[in-house]
């Protein structure tokens, strides 16, 4: 994990997830609405996930206040069987209709279905692993499946940029201090890192991006007018394609060239898509044999052999767990220049980020 | 694709089938089973998939008669759920397994649910793509997931394979020629492909493999003695670990230390997991607006501008579609090694690849 540095601001958690939820209700968004996004963003950056957290929220204030996400969307399901709905977010913020839309699977699988929803009308959702771990937490296997809110990627062999990095995340429940958690774009990196490293000035692996000229490239602001890169090639292309397609096909929303850019037409809305599955355990297992078995299987893992120089085997999942214990413990490091960013985006809506201004570390 | 060479004999389709077949019955696997197995290695071939066809038939028998397989598997349902059903495999022959899982799964999902069947006491399957074209020919999107039947590779950071290159397939239906099926590994590289490389006695990528040192190497026989490296690393890890935690956790099958070695140990039953799953078109959206949608999104990723020397823009699975049009005309080009240990394991057993000896091409 990055520890703070002088390029790092520690914001104490209640301060900063504060702060996001008065912006974002300065911006219309009604309160509890606003607490739910401010959650979402916050503990990613608990979670030591920068490139989804309060780093996002200047967009998202932008695009409300261009028009292109409705602060107060109607939410409403539009077709249901049993175990499967479609649900329309209304234009709203994506963290709020991914959170509606997790809550309604894990409602249908109360009696031991498993159940998807798909969705349609919602906006960038920030990290996925945020609506999985709420499926771990209720003893449940969790799947969200999202399109990227840019298209940055070519399909394999071509140069335009008509696929998103889509991103994805599956959750389990172990029984343990913390849920295994998936969560992947199908790049050798998400663009928001790309963003963090052009905000911190550093450059970027040669395999993360493509420049403008369609040539790999280590400079970040270079990087963010080129196109990322699939892992394993081809086979990320299918994976990226194959995220994109769950998230727009059940659902009506917008894929390929009905794609607009997130940061570049901010007053459009985008139809983003998702799709939210639920697996009880309990439907396939005792409860009691599956905690047992997935502790034999971390103890397998975790006990391998390690190459030189690595101190630990880490579980998907684990880093940011521990990211979230001390970073709630000790304040969360924030980039200086986000910080600032945010500090003269409150002062236009008047809120102030008050606790910093003590907790600046250097 | 693998033109026919003087590395290849071509084999009609029909005669690789009946040979295959025969050989199953001859080791006591029932007639429609060994009909069914038979397709299933066939299709592979087929469609290009040299590495989870024929070449994996004498493994299969080896196992049947060392006692590690069951050519007469009791399948059975242990656990069930409108939605959800665990089912036991009774150490059968995976690809005969799998079928009847997919089978239950689209059952249970006639109604316009979604459904998922965990698989437990099943066997190495083939190619996972087999049982997701099984519900896209349905109008369903299939979900297939396994845990390989060979440990060979390593938590990022660890050196023990205590994980399995672990497969997966999604495939949707289009509407067109044929569904869209990504189909993948979680290595750069299928292990299959380097035993092909080893037979063909060609080198391979530094990326897809280490030899026994735990160095990358290009030579095939040595990677076959070391670790496959995950596409992405530390993702490809992540993924690995995710589809064999699917694969087993909710089924009860063989992961990590529990998980035994297809080939050195031939005459030990496996405990092969598998997780499928389907979500019907029309439970989420109009049939024909999906179809249209999906024409789309096709001729959005058809249609890009392509790399120099790019003459075709491909989708997942139509590589496969085209091979095995021409194959199914022409024949099936078979690497000519496996045709030799197929007609000597043929001998042992009664069995002639008659029509092969008209069709060598070279």
């Amino acid at each position: 994990m990055t520890a703070p540095s002088d390029r790092r601001v520690s914001v104490p958690e209640p301060a900063l997830k504060a702060f996001c939820r008065a912006l974002l209700e300065q911006v219309g968004v009604p309160p509890s609405d606003a607490e739910l996004v401010a959650d979402n963003l916050v503990v990613a950056d608990l979670r030591g996930v920068e490139s989804h957290g309060v780093v996002r929220l200047p967009i998202y204030i932008e695009r409300i206040l261009a028009g292109g996400t409705d602060p107060r969307p109607r939410i409403s399901v539009m077709r249901r069987t049993r175990t499967t709905a479609v649900l329309d977010g209304g234009n709203g913020l994506g963290h709020l209709v991914g959170v509606r839309a997790m809550d309604l699977a894990l409602e249908m699988a109360a009696d031991g279905d498993c159940a998807f929803v798909a969705v349609r009308n919602s906006n960038h959702f920030g990290a996925a692993a945020y609506y999985t771990e709420m499926a771990a937490a209720r003893d449940m296997v969790g799947l969200a499946f999202t399109i990227g809110a840019i298209n940055h990627m070519a399909p394999w062999g071509g140069v335009d940029p008509i696929l998103g990095n889509n991103p994805f995340s599956i959750a389990f429940p172990t029984g343990g201090a913390f849920p295994i958690v998936l969560d992947m774009a199908c790049s050798n990196a998400a663009r928001g890192k790309i963003i963090v490293a052009a905000k911190d000035g550093t450059p970027i692996p040669p395999d993360w991006a493509t420049g403008a000229d369609g040539h790999p490239t280590t400079d970040p602001v270079e990087a963010l007018k080129g196109l990322v890169l699939p892992i394993g090639g081809a086979k990320g292309y299918a994976l990226t394609l194959t995220v994109g397609l769950l998230s727009t096909m059940l659902s009506g929303g917008a894929f390929g060239s009905e794609m607009s850019h997130m940061y570049e037409e901010p007053g459009t809305a985008q139809n983003v898509g998702h799709l939210f599955g639920v697996l009880p355990v309990a439907a396939f297992e005792d409860p009691e044999h599956y905690r047992a078995r997935m502790a034999k299987a971390i103890a397998d893992i975790k006990g391998v052999r390690r190459a030189e120089g690595v101190e630990t085997i880490y579980l998907p999942g684990e880093r940011e767990h521990l990211a979230l214990l001390r970073n709630r413990a000790n304040g969360i490091p924030v980039n200086r220049a986000v910080v600032e960013e945010l500090r003269m985006l409150g002062a236009r809506h008047g809120v102030t980020l008050d606790a910093t201004a003590d907790a600046v570390s250097a």
